[in-house]
């Protein structure tokens, strides 16, 4: 098992959060001037910043979203409306900033740290993308694996490596996203071999499938998961079987964050199903988890629920990118600020309660 | 009805969105590399916005909070968890910038107008007072009418002058708030008295009632109704018997916001009262109107729903002030930052769908 020492490294350092700093933030909101519990989730959200970064007046400051670029040999099969090419147009357009997810990131003031876990082309250097190409492309799975062992193990910590490498710049909070033409059946595959739900109940339309061409697919990872059988007690040999490289890396993203204490927004179903990955691996990922949205992705709602989050945002968003985290990250924000700055009933000198 | 001249000309100025710069603004949505519709709610918000302003590719820059403060004669009725003082105290409070809409309104970049429009107390001067007092609270409605109709067209009138006097300095966006110790209680009896629900169905537990004072807040305002018959298609009628100051004078916002062409991010259930007002004024007001979020106030739900209107958030909150209407405005910037960023398939080169 010395191949998975950098993974379960990274377990072994989660932490409980820390119930003292909750406790005091909570006492704080409580205190502000607000009927209690008025802000509702934002509440909530801000005393769980605490608890993870033992600080009962955590600051977001500086923020992160990781979009993390993979392939999928499965789309031989038909089972997305655009061609694989587009996800390496996509990452230039990433590059150049005119993507869904530089709109949102220069907005809320995140920096976007854009990855290449396996995109199927060879990608032209730039100093804006970092190289974490662990193949070329996963295989076809309806064929047999996506990956070797090997290569699952490596993705997840190429992930790992990404929030390592960027948290010398500071990061306080992070957000999870993701670019693979075809991702949306991996993470279908993932969800119901984790989670136990069929197939049909967890498989959507993607970009932009018909009805017809959405029942071939379910017919596909149907096929896909006979041929495989993934173990669900086994993270690892789901992701190898069913995955795909961006969604290890996702996952390790996630592991590291909470390793490192950071709150991790992560974005809609396929970041969900490296949620499914990674609280696999360790459930003590789950208290680090702040779920920015719920995706138009019909699969995502059975993530959320199997992780008992409860979405901020419900906008029938399906784009991925991190473009859900980014709103997200914004509203944990909003949370924090809240906590910080408000005035209590002592220092305004309003009545409290009758 | 000179009196309600005023009340009138903002009606008759209100125009149609704009067709051609709404499906300008769709087709450019159609266009920007993402799969059609991914951004769900953001694009039809984005095009809503295109529509108001006139605009295929509008910005939003200047952005207002009208936060209204009025007392209620009600509360003598014990109808809320909190002493009246405390609507004057929250209006200092707002004024030193220690409130959650000061924080929120920072973060988003609004600045705030805060108005007495009927406040119980004298309020100290302060240049960041806007002085449109009505009366000094309003009379106790489970006695008889909560003012005279004179104050009620009054009210209104106040709320569209403060939308006049803050437009010179810019607004491309205005949410609206309230604070006034009480107001859940007029507020549940507009709704009823407008959309035809059963008390109960519509009141809530305020800034923190019990079960008990909760079922004795609706028998309070069941006799109310009983007391007041408000005529439900006479929305100064409905105002005068069993409203207030700062409802007439949001829903005066409203009116002039959808006047002038602004689009108006309505808070919580206050805010959605008022917007019950405005409606029946006139329904032309409708398609200006934005939901920033579903309040904790059950009554809510039924307002929306009554209005049609699909809220951006739903976190559970129920502080007023324009809190939810500040996140609110925060999502519709995001969706026009989205319309005029974003690249095209065709600027970045990317592939369309198959």
């Amino acid at each position: 098992m010395r191949m998975m020492d950098k993974i379960h490294c990274a377990i072994a350092g989660i932490q409980p959060l820390d119930e003292k700093a909750m406790a005091e933030a909570r006492m704080r909101q409580d205190n502000l001037t607000k009927p209690r519990g008025s802000l509702g989730q934002l509440e909530f959200v801000s005393i769980q910043a605490a608890g993870i970064k033992r600080n009962s007046r955590p600051q977001i400051i500086d923020k992160v979203i990781f979009t993390l670029a993979g392939d999928h040999g499965v789309t031989q099969e038909g089972v997305s409306a655009y061609p694989s090419e587009v996800t390496s147009q996509m990452v230039y357009n990433f590059l150049r900033g005119g993507a869904g997810i530089n709109v949102l990131a220069r907005l809320v003031g995140a920096r976007i740290a854009v990855a290449d876990l396996g995109v199927v082309s060879k990608m032209e250097r730039d100093q804006n993308l970092v190289d974490k190409k662990v193949a070329f492309g996963t295989q076809n799975m309806a064929e047999g694996p996506a990956m070797s062992r090997e290569q699952a193990i490596r993705s997840i910590e190429a992930g790992m490596e990404l929030v390592e490498e960027e948290l010398p710049k500071g990061m306080d909070i992070l957000g999870t996203g993701d670019m693979g033409i075809g991702n949306t059946t991996p993470s279908s595959a993932i969800t119901a071999a984790i989670t136990g739900a069929d197939v049909s109940a967890v498989t959507g339309r993607g970009t932009g499938l018909s009805e017809e061409e959405q029942r071939r697919k379910v017919k596909v990872i149907e096929k896909i998961l006979g041929i495989n059988r993934p173990d669900p007690k086994d993270a690892i040999d789901v992701l190898c079987k069913v995955g795909g490289f961006e969604i290890g890396g996702i996952a390790g993203v996630i592991l590291s964050g909470a390793k490192n204490r950071i709150p991790v927004v992560i974005d809609g179903f396929i970041s969900g199903a490296a949620a499914l990955i990674a609280t696999s691996l360790s459930p003590r990922v789950k208290p680090y988890l702040i779920a920015s949205h719920q995706s138009a992705e019909i699969g995502h709602k059975t993530i959320l629920n199997y992780l008992g989050l409860k979405p901020l945002l419900n906008l029938d968003l399906r784009l991925g990118e991190g473009t859900g985290a980014a709103l997200g990250i914004f509203l944990v924000e909003a949370s924090v600020r809240i906590l910080n700055e408000m005035s209590t009933f002592a220092e305004a000198g309003v009545s409290e309660k009758i």
